[in-house]
């Protein structure tokens, strides 16, 4: 099955499905191995990975060619975090077409202005989106995409910006008539009561995704009682490999000795099967000449 | 201090130096944070990271990509590990001019062919490259470097390809002929041994780098006594991140819930610390009208 | 002396100065050659040499990219084509970064929104940015760069517009207190009165730049008079290439032969000398082996 | 038809065909306006292009980044001239993902050492390939395709090499049982002799392609005398444009005027209609509210 019908098939399933998050090739495969059937392309993440700030400080270029070595290190679907589409209609329906060349399933966008901020800073400078252009922006990202399949979420931010779950209800609708494949309804609250609010008038008109990273204690069990379609473990991955690394590096830097970090670290040769090295060394018995000793470059 | 200038002063230091690996933006800003003076941007950790192999299949200019994104996030001296120079001596010399527009402070060129292939694995095909083909490459690097503290490392792989000491002393003295700055001997062993016997003989003619990733139980002060100059720790942060996602994921995917793992992974607004957003949100406040409310893109 | 202290002193100087479009390393050389003292990056001839509009299709990496070969091509200053800077004051100050790291000696910004329109489309979508917000995003630039000469013009879109010079004289003055460089006044008019008006009340407060694509049958005394200080011919290398382009692949075509065109295009021995090969031989003889013969890829 | 298809049919067609040479997006677009069935994607002109040489001085993932550019501009079929595939066989069946994925329709490798040097250029540095390695290359390749459409063109540098055409009928045969498309007989004499010797006895084992560029006095009904199957234009749309802007950028320096040049090159708005301007225009009105006035970049 094609990665876009597998994420479709996610968001339109009867039972609760989860996204988990990656920022970078290895993370991608990491996700695949442990049995999710779809990744989170987080702009946090990967922001944050390169080194600058979720505000559009990486040129959607840049996510592109990041996005692309992720879906060659895996076969199960990627949905991009993808801001606001980078600028207006224009941007995101170009950001379609090359989302689909590089086997990338679907992309979430959200109703706020570029460059974005990210959601969970307290800057009170969170202004959302004109609801029309928003809806413009995703009608012309469906009329672009080629494969019909391929999966545009509306992510709506009235809840973050304080504006109320009306307000999150009326664009949800909006984005919905736009041709919305899903909404992503975030929320910044430690519990789940503005989301529940929501579900309960929402009447599951489109599937509903939710970032439970700040209510992170609501039991799994409610989301599945309020008819949520997806959830997504946004940025757990980044998070844990920051905490590792840090230890790892001030215990090197202590001890100027590699001996008291080795057995708690994956083996190289652990690194060579995440790589698939094998599959290389079968290909050169099979491509180079007998051995293939001194030919190097070619 | 210019990094360059710092990464020399290292190199010529009397005392026992250390640089510790990175292969992101975000690592190495947990090196730079933890103390440590360097920074080795490993081929092996970038290329994993991306999701391939360390064998050339990311582009040199995308290489380049993830370096700058390195140097924009620190200030300590960042030494690449440059393989072969991709390609010969004139791909050799574009690459020092790309690196030095991008403030890497220098450059470890190895002794083999392109593509490389890991000096880890054990396939037999580790084809040292021609020594006067690799000593011009040598020169064409330090004709082309502008600034005379930029760093070029001659790697030599004879102990990797099993030609023994006297091959590794030979082509030590060509490439310090040649003008390489220092010599980054290889070894594979679970010992010291062979290092041991070539600096019996270096009388350290160049300082000495070395990788201990295999003889990590050689303790350090033997270093120290055998007068390196620098060891690398040279892929530990890719490991040991490696680790905490393969665990996170794990216990995600069966938990179906964050609340297991949210006290064991950095917390979001450590991911906000890591990315300086204090410094936006002052810029903020100083380049944006009044709050900034809706003004967006502009 | 440095390229972006080339660009100032034209700026400053008391004659008439002239930069000429280009769009790639090529037209980059071919500008230098011709004897110009620094080169116009154009927003449209990038865009259009790449295939897509001048309606930031291109990223502003992308961009970068084409700059960074251009920079490499010649050792005269190239001013960019910033178009609005990609986005809000923190996307222009790092491109700021990025230009420097290039050499790029200077970067115009206008003064519309993201995703800019070109100037000459008549579709009546031109709005103009808040002053306060363009002046914001003045001061973060001038206050990243490194090089104190690198060069910032403000571009003022309110003759384009359709504001008048009132307001253009308002903006002017206000991004000149915002440290601007220099300021170029854009006008689509055919003559020069709108370009005439501007310059007899701002008695050079700063140097004026102008672009006379549309007002080309001014004579160019007349821009003397008015104390212009550089003109800039925009984008006709781009514009004299279509047409050759054009007229060459027809005649090709209808030939199906070259004997027709062989002798009114540039040799293969002209391009090669445009791409400095002689240099490179000279090197092969320098840096490889006794004739390089056999040792490829190294 | 795919432009897989369409490439693939040209080279199986009785007739003998033409590809013409393009090196950005803008010269891609003007080649198929003009009615040509597929575009020559050239090594030499896209490197021209960028201001540098011909010898892989930019990446391969630079050149992808052209191509993509051109692919997104045109819909008739690319074929890339892939230098030697930019390393061993593992690098060119990376290519070739690379290509499917930016809907190149096939690519041209030759059999020489990386990196490259053109084959015009006199400085007896011209080693070929081992044949076994380069067959290895080619199986790769083909083993690596999804689209059974895509074509692998073997280009032979045995006649430039000075080896005979024994030589290149042994090396021609050994690339067709390893699976290569056609052939590509490459040769700088002033007259076609080589080029029939090589194909009276080559009896159209696999179709060949040949670029006539220094033998372009040859009438063209010869090749189809000697049964070729298509002919390259390589580097025209090039040379042409380089004419054209030396003359155009001479004239203006002397002239310090546009007048002079303005009714010979193409219009703005000629640009405006290359670029496709009109579809952004149609598509503003029906994805942006009303006028889109004031909402910028969303």
């Amino acid at each position: 099955m094609k990665n876009t019908s597998q994420l479709r098939q996610m968001l339109q399933s009867d039972q609760l499905e989860f996204i988990m998050e990656a920022h970078h090739g290895l993370s991608a495969r990491i996700v695949e191995e442990a049995g999710f059937k779809g990744i989170w392309a987080s702009g946090l993440s990967i922001s944050a990975s390169l080194g600058v700030r979720d505000s559009n400080e990486a040129s959607w270029t840049q996510v592109l060619d990041i996005l692309e070595f992720m879906t060659d290190a895996v076969s199960i679907p990627i949905l991009l975090d993808g801001d606001t589409g980078y600028g207006n209609f224009n941007n995101a329906r170009r950001l379609v077409q090359k989302l689909e060349q590089r086997k990338v399933a679907g992309v979430c966008i959200e109703d706020k202005l570029f460059p974005k901020t990210n959601s969970f800073l307290d800057n009170g400078i969170q202004s959302l989106a004109d609801i029309d252009e928003f809806c413009g922006k995703i009608k012309a990202m469906k009329d672009t995409q080629n494969d019909p399949d391929f999966v545009v979420v509306a992510r709506i931010e009235a809840l973050i910006a304080g504006c109320g779950h009306e307000e999150a209800l009326r664009r949800a609708e909006a984005y919905r008539r736009a041709g919305a494949d899903a909404v992503l309804v975030h929320s910044k609250r430690s519990d789940a009561n503005e989301i529940q609010a929501f579900m309960n008038e929402w009447s599951n008109r489109l599937p509903v995704i939710i970032v439970p990273t700040k209510y992170y204690t609501t039991p799994t069990d409610i989301f599945r009682q309020m008819g949520i379609s997806t959830v997504i473990w946004a940025n757990h991955n980044l998070r844990s490999s920051v905490t590792a690394m840090q230890q790892t590096t001030r215990q090197i830097f202590k001890d100027e000795s590699l001996a008291g970090i080795e057995q708690s670290v994956a083996t190289v040769d652990e690194i060579f099967r995440l790589q698939n090295v094998d599959e290389l060394q079968r290909a050169e018995s099979k491509y180079l000449p007998s051995g293939g000793k001194g030919l190097g470059g070619g």
